[in-house]
This record gives C-alpha cells, structure tokens and sequence, in this order.
C-alpha cells in the first residue's frame, strides 16, 4: 500500500508543528467538507470519491522515507516528525453516502478528531471528493439527457492517467454503463468496452481489409467505425464484411444529427436493422440531449465528462466548524471574512420528502428532531464512515461502487423532473439551516 | 514500480488482438502526438509531462495480475496475452522537449515502432500529456501574467490527488517558484511552501494567540494569514505578535486590489515596511494582471492553474501518420473525415528565428534543408527521448524537471511581446508544412 501522505499541502504539517508546540494539537475538533454553493446554474451535485477517500485514509501513514524527507527538508520539527511517525487516522467520520445528491451547504463529510488529527486529512480529502464529484455531477446530467440510451465513458486520455481511473469510477457510479479504462475494469469493477480506432483502419490497404481483420478477431457483435474516409462507403464495407448481423457501428464525426438519420436508413436499407448506431464526437450534455430524436442507439462521452462540463472541480472545501476550548467546553467557529463566513456547528442533514419527492436540504444544526425522520417526512444523509479510526469496509472496493451506483439510481429517483432539467436555474431544493 | 499498463483505453489492445490474428501486428509504423489547435484565443501552448511519460514507458508491462485479470474478462485472445506478457517498448521516440512551446500542428511526440508497439502507448502518452501541457500551458500565461512576481501553485485540492502533482510538477516548469505540494518535493524536487489555514486561527481563543503560536513554531519569517476575522485588525494583530520583521502577510478575500492597497499602507504606517504582501484569492491570469499596479508581492494561484484556466485537456491526439505496406514499402496515411483531416507523413520541425525572435513553426515533412537550420535562421525542435528501447535519462526524475524548466525559459524569450500577450488572437506564430 504505497503512502499516501505526502499527497498534503506543506501548510497542513506546519499547522500541526505550531498547534503542538502551544500544546493544542489533540484539542477535540469538527471538521466539515462542503461545497458553498454549486457551480453555475447547476441544479444538484453528485458525492462521489468517498470510497477512494476511505482507502486513501488507510494509506496515510507517514513511512521511513516520508519522514527522512520532511526531516531533510526541515518541514517540521523533531517532535512533529515523532507524532507523525505514529499517525493513524483515531477519530470518527459520518458523511454523505457515495453516489448521494448534494446542495449548496451539504456537510458532506464530517470529521471528529483531534486538530492535528482531522486537520492533516483536509488536502487528500479535497483532492478526491472534489475531482470524483465534479465528473460525477456531470455524468448524472448526461444519463438525464440520454433519456435511458446507454453512455460509455472515453474520456481517459483528457485527463491525468490515475484521474481517469477515478474518472470512470465515478461516470459509473452516475449511471454510466460501461468505461474505456483497463484499470477502471480491475481496480473498481465497471464494465470495459471498446473495438478499434481509426490507426486500425489506416493499417490495412482497404478498409474492407481492416473490417475482415477486426471480424475475424472479435466476432460480428463487435462495433466498425465507419468514419475513416468516407462514412457512406464505410456503412457499406461494414455491412459487405460482417452481414447483416453486425453489432454496431460507430461514428466519430461530421455533423451527427444528420449522419445519424443517413446511417440508420442506409443499415435498414441494408437490412441490418438491428445493427446499432453508437457516436462519439465531442458530446457533452447538450449534444446528447440534441440528439434525442435522433436514432442513436448509445454514445461515447470523453473531454466533457471526465473535466465537469465546464467545472472541473467542485469548490468542496473543508473546515473547522466546533472545537473544545481549554476548559473542554465545545465552541462553534467559522470564518467570518467577506463573502467566505462559514456556519460553524456539528451538523444534521435531512432530505425532507413529500410524497417521496425531495423538498428541501435540511440541515439541523444539532440533531434532528423525530418527526423530521418519519416515514415520508425525510430521511437522514449520514451514515457512518470511520468509527474511533475502523473504516466501515461497506463502501470499499468494487462492492462500494456498486452499493454508490445503486444508491444513486435511488436518490436521483427522489427528484422532480424539474430539478433534472439540463437548463440553468437554482439549485433544485432549498437548503435550510434549522 | 507499479505497472502502467492497464492506464489504458481497452480498443488499443482488442486492435491489437485483430492486427495480430492478420499478422499485421508487428508492421513499422509512424505514429505522431500533436494538438490540431489551441485552446480558444491562446497564443501559445506548453509541452510538459515528457519526463513522467518516459518513466510511464519504463512501467509498461503487463505483469502477472495484468495477465490474469485481462484472461478472465476475456479482452484479448490467449496468442494476444503472450505476446502482451513479452512487451516493453523496444522503438524509438522523438519528440519536442520538456517546457517547449507548441503551437497548432507541432508534431510533439514521434513514435517509430511495429504498430502493436506503439498503438498501445495512445491512451498513456496522451493521459499525461494533456494534462500536464494544460496545466502548463495556463501557468505560463499567470507567470507572463505577474511579470517577475513570484508565482506559488496551490490547487491541489482542486484536481484529483495524482494530477494534484503532476500540476505542481508542470507549473514548476513553467516558470511557478514553488508548490504547497509535499509529494511534489519529494517526487521532483518543487520547492515547497506554506504556513497556515484559517482552521489555526479559529482553535485558538483570539488571533493573537494563534499568531504567537505560529511564531513560535515557524519564527518571524513566516507567513500570517491575516483575514479570518477582520483584516485591519488582522495586520495589526500580526506586527503586535511578530514585530516589523514579520515575513509576510496573506490575505485570501476580499476586493484585493483596494484591500492590498490598504494593507501596504497600514503595514508601512506600522514600520513593518519589509513585509511581504501574498494574496490567493481564486486568481487567474486576468485577475494577476489586474493586480499588476498593487502592491502585491507574491501570488498563490489554486483553482485556474490546476484546471488549465479554461481549459482543462489540451485536445492533443495521437495519429498513425505512416507505415510499410506489406511489401515494405513506406505509406503516408490519414484520416480523412470532416473536420479532422490528418497531415501524414514523418515529420521533423524547425523553430525559425529572425534575429532571436520565432516566426514560425516550420514542419518539415521529410529532412529539413541544411539552410534551415543555420546558425541564427532555426532550432530543431526534436530530441531524442527512446532509442531502440532505451528512455534516454536526461528527461526523467528531478534533473529532468529542471532541464525542463530552463529549457521553458529560453523558449518563452523567443516569443515575441505581442505573442505573450494574454488577450485573445491567434497563435503568435503560423504553423507552416513544408
């Protein structure tokens, strides 16, 4: 298990380094990851990363070789270097389930630790909730606008190479129902799909030659691409070479409302009919919805999806809301600079439902009272994640991305069709602090 | 050294499968990595990400648990996993240094191998390059931006946790003086920098307090964040604590070109007139050039630089451009559907200069004439990074970074003025194929 603690802003160390040195490094204190606001004229968010965060957790151990190097680089003191020697994550983490809808003010993930304890956690936790999420939260518009169609998930090679692991991680956990991604496949258990490229055609002398190639390889269910010189003719040499029982076929340019109306009637006129029709050019959210009158039977989505649709991070950020003064009573504290105050406090969330429909992100700011959980009246965003530094393993692994994909399937049912609208608005509920 | 070579789009190695049955698999081939335009108005894009992709080749293995796992999900024939359980890249690569400019067209990377070969680096090469060249290609318009400040990247909260260091690392070769990324440090030697969060601030019962604590912790030097509660008070909290030696003040909200303004004035009035002022508000390069006339000394940029400021993936694809036919006989290739049209061939490019100054980018499709690159007339922009297999070791780890950044700084002071320019237009030079 390589070490993930490194993976840590400088500044988070040289806080722990002052807090011990005043003696207030173990004072008990919350921590609060949320997102102020959602990005511009998003109506909801998608939690996803959580999982990962957990495995990086159990990672975080400061090694020999972390320590030998903060040691030469004089980071921190000897006496900081000795409490990170023994550093494992002791304390308590409660949060949103993965996969989960969010708001503005959502506490996504709550963190009881010590300072120094819960502090040092704030960078990693950032980096993976916020990436995970921002592609999450995307992909969650693009199952909305495909209207059922299956999406597959291409976008590796626009992204950094582990990104795009996490990328299609969290496209699957939104409804995506497969990913290009070799790893994505092993580590986390989504779906692998993909054929060839265009450098396939290019290699052989026809692309008749190159169809016959791929056929006799991987069978006739298998997707052409059909757009490497001439698409008609590429139909054509598609349904010459595979017959009439051929998968797919898929289309990465041109003008795809269009091209797509020509294929299908050219595959009927050819008589294969249930050969399927998959595109892949530069789709974002609103290219699919404008494709939905279209006869396209899936689509291939890459850039847009695995950089947000236009926000690439999500703006989590992670703070100290309560802590224990000297005297061990608790306080509430937030930031109060412009435009950045924070609502200090342990916090509650609650979705309150009316006939099963989400109506607003409450957020009680101690518990909740009884009737708010009442049977259709809501139902509480917590469950427990870390209990006294024991990760709760339901959310680990290929299993806890299918529990997240699941969950999410579920929560996003919880909408109205309003809320799921692709076009910009306020978020879809109200969030209220109680 | 963890394997890379599941980092991979699954049709690389279902081509393979296809080509490998047609015994086409092992035909010498030409494949090139470039970018067909620049992101939206810029002028100029940023090589970076070489240097992690040499080592990314030396990793590209398939070891047992690859083999196993690509067995059990049936992605590629039994004959496809042996020759996948010999691979390691045995070709040869050329391509445009580390740090290097690149405009439309530039031909970055040229891999020279059996198709098999070099098709199955696509998803990796391209992973990592654009990314990384994002990343760089939005921090050397912040450091034309700052003009000579120093720059300090800050964003890896903002981007998952690996990109998180292949930001720093690509930001440092940019022109960006430090990073608050301690893997980064490690990794490939980023200064590192940071001191404090609000969270100090608030676990201490007042400001003062916290300050004195981080004094004593970090000394007089150090760097006091000075906008938890109030910034005027702020600034005269930490010259109480520090004295008018105090490193540096950061303020990160705010309406920073009034607020800088002010804090200058009060720090002076306060004798403190050798302290530093750095602000790290959500900036860009606009919001750094507006800054230019304020008394800000130093900038941490998150956010924007992390995620390319607008534009997140480079948009670089990797083409077969070339191969023998079965008789041994070179073939230029490309693909020719709409919009995407692919120069063939096996291109060598020249930076052509006028008095130090780049005119253009001229891409030779065969051997550039001798007159080309006379002394004062060109630079060949292609260097050797794999040799028959062998990575040349000059671009990897710290040493490589920075050569890169060097490399960055003589290349950027080819460019003329206009061409540094941050304002929309085209790229400051013409792409010519000759």
């Amino acid at each position: 298990m390589t070490s993930t603690a490194l993976r840590t802003d400088r500044y988070e160390l040289t806080m722990i380094d002052a807090a011990l040195r005043a003696g207030a490094h173990e004072r008990p204190s919350v921590f609060e990851l949320f997102a102020r606001r959602l990005p511009d004229g998003r109506r909801f968010g998608v939690v996803a990363g959580t999982g990962r965060l957990l495995e990086a957790i159990e990672a975080f151990r400061f090694g020999e070789d972390e320590l030998a190097w903060l040691d030469r680089e004089r980071v921190v003191s000897p006496e900081t270097l000795d409490w990170l020697a023994a550093y494992r994550f002791r304390g308590t983490i409660r949060g949103y389930r993965e996969g989960e809808l969010y708001f503005p003010g959502s506490p996504l993930l709550v963190v009881e630790a010590g300072f120094a304890e819960g502090v040092v956690l704030e960078t990693i936790a950032l980096s993976i909730l916020n990436y995970d999420s921002a592609v999450a939260s995307a992909a969650a518009r693009m199952v909305s606008a495909a209207g059922g169609r299956p999406l597959a998930e291409m976008g590796s090679r626009r992204t950094g190479e582990h990104s795009a692991v996490a990328a299609a991680r969290a496209a699957y956990i939104a409804g995506f129902g497969a990913t290009s991604n070799l790893e994505a496949g092993r580590r986390w258990g989504v779906p692998t799909m993909g054929t060839a490229a265009h450098a396939f055609t290019l290699l052989f002398p026809t692309e008749g030659e190159a169809f016959a190639a791929q056929l006799a390889a991987l069978g006739p269910g298998t997707t052409l691409l059909v757009d490497t010189y001439d698409i008609r003719r590429g139909v054509e040499n598609a349904v010459r070479a595979a017959g009439t029982g051929l998968g797919a076929v898929r289309i990465d340019s041109g003008d795809l409302d269009v091209v797509v109306r020509e294929v299908r009637a050219q595959l009927d006129a050819l008589g294969a009919t249930g050969t399927r029709i998959t595109v892949t050019n530069d789709l974002d959210e609103y290219a699919i919805a404008a494709l939905a009158a279209a006869p396209v039977d899936s689509y291939g989505v890459g850039t847009a999806l695995v950089t947000g649709s236009g926000s690439p991070a999500s703006g989590m950020v992670y703070k100290l809301v309560a802590h224990q003064d000297a005297g061990g009573a608790w306080l509430s504290v937030g930031k109060t600079s412009e435009g950045k105050a924070t609502v200090g406090g342990r916090k509650q969330p609650v979705r309150a439902l009316r006939d099963g429909v989400a109506v607003s992100e409450d957020i009680h700011v101690e518990d909740p009272p009884v009737d708010a959980l009442a049977a259709d009246a809501g139902r509480l965003l917590h469950v427990p994640l870390v209990t006294d530094g024991e990760v709760h393993t339901a959310a680990l692994g290929p299993d806890g991305v299918a529990a997240a994909r699941a969950h999410h399937a579920a929560a996003i049912a919880e909408l109205s069709a309003d809320g799921r609208r692709l076009s910009r608005g306020d978020a879809a509920i109200p969030t209220r602090y109680l």
